[in-house]
């Protein structure tokens, strides 16, 4: 397994892997693997010639007072993993090598940026959309995987992909999830027991509105009224947001739309700031 | 010579093309082809097996009081000019394919747009960094060619390709100018007799300029203050810009510096909006 953190390097290494005619499968992390990136990892082993996995924890997409410094850094156990899976390139490039000084540009998916983790992270997905995008031109992938944990991220950079004519296929895979339904995240470290306790209302909560929507109920005031009341019924828990939205524009619904609804929340237990959702 | 209109039918062109191992050079235009345009295809026909002339009137650019609906087409004529100068492919995509409904991706490269021509034109730039990043993506070229005549356009556009990784080299030709020294514009067909004798102040002016610079003036305000006299005595003109920036930042700089300084200015002579510039 290579270990690559130079920009050039690795753009040199894409570049001639794709003379060669060799296919790339992009996994981008920011480190700290648990099962949802190695599933991801397992995937795109099996979809091209080269498996890259970028691994960076990247700045722009941290707001001023979040966790960027704290964030989990673990690249040895990460690269014993890697290997195991037989994952043929990390990329592990460098903060000032991804934006040197007087670094200037941005990408923007409008609309679909602002709302559900938009409102309280109003600059994340401008820094979640640039360091995709340059990934995509360093590394060239024919295919890149996501997880759908993330999936306001997961929507709205299939939607750069399509408005930018990226030549990139956009691959989403389903939530891994501990024993107990939790899902996996690498902020699950920062929960003490009783927060750890709590952090399953999320997942409690999407199952009964699921439960609700197979017998029938279709309302989204009265599906979301229902999971506020699993969620404030935990000690440490608050929430940030409780949304039912459409897939295609991420705006607000207010009848189920079977096929194109998301079900999404983010809730802090403790300090720690959590996320879950559903498609219906 | 190829016409292609499709999006789809010319990233599978461009693909196919870099399969086979050759080398594409990109010329992007809005058409109303004049020698400036030529200069920029008779460059690229050298540098690359495959020379690809884009021709579309990108409305993302164009502010809602500017003159989108006007700006002339000459689409049989272009493609005329184009074959006898050897292009390989002309590609010519409609409105509709370039920004679908729902589309809603941008790209900004931040300061260096708010400036100079971004003060009367607050989107353009970003309409223009988005339009090209999306022509490298469908057309994959090595080397695309920009006249120097939109120099902040080109700096702009060198820093986006320079801050996303983007694999491709950008090339400035100089201004192509007319016997008397107008600097080649698709929009000089607006002007009247008057407008047009009048348009050659922008020239005259920079020339002044230079030469009391070559005297040993680096003062910028007193080689302003002298361009702004020679322009508001043309009868039509009136004064849009005059800035003497960095080529790096394109901030305002007090002092000459050589190497690295960009003097432009834009000027109204009657409606239309002019702009030309000198690198020292």
């Amino acid at each position: 397994m290579e270990l690559i953190h130079s920009v050039e390097k690795m753009q040199t290494r894409a570049h001639e892997l794709k003379r060669a005619g060799k296919s790339i499968a992009l996994v981008p992390t920011m480190g700290a693997f648990h099962e949802g990136h190695l599933s991801l990892m397992r995937e795109g082993r099996k979809s091209a010639d080269v498996l890259l996995v970028s691994l960076f924890v990247n700045p722009a997409q941290f707001g001023q007072d979040e966790d960027f410094e704290r964030y989990p850094r673990t690249l040895e156990h990460d690269r014993q993993l890697a290997k195991e899976i037989g994952v043929d390139i990390i990329f592990a490039p460098h903060d000032e090598d991804m934006y040197p000084s007087g670094y200037k540009t941005y990408v923007t998916v409008e609309s679909m940026s602002r709302n559900l983790c938009g409102i309280s992270r109003p600059t994340h997905f401008r820094g979640v959309t640039t360091i995709v995008l340059k990934l995509l031109n360093i590394a060239q992938p024919d295919v890149a995987f996501f997880g759908w944990k993330d999936a306001q991220q997961f929507l709205i950079l299939k939607k750069m992909v399509e408005d930018l004519n990226l030549p990139v296929k956009m691959a989403g895979l389903p939530i891994v999830r501990e024993p107990d339904g939790l899902a996996m995240s690498s902020r699950n470290r920062y929960l003490n027991p009783e927060e750890r306790k709590d952090a399953l209302s999320l997942y409690k909560a999407l199952q009964v509105v699921e439960s609700l929507i197979e017998k029938g109920e279709d309302n989204c005031e009265t599906l979301k009224n229902k999971m506020k009341k699993i969620i404030t019924g935990e000690p440490t828990a608050r929430i940030d947001y409780i949304e039912i939205v459409s897939m295609t524009t991420l705006e607000p619904i207010t009848r189920i739309e079977k096929g194109n609804t998301l079900i999404a929340l983010a809730v802090y237990t403790g300090a720690t700031r959590l996320i879950d959702n559903i498609r219906v």
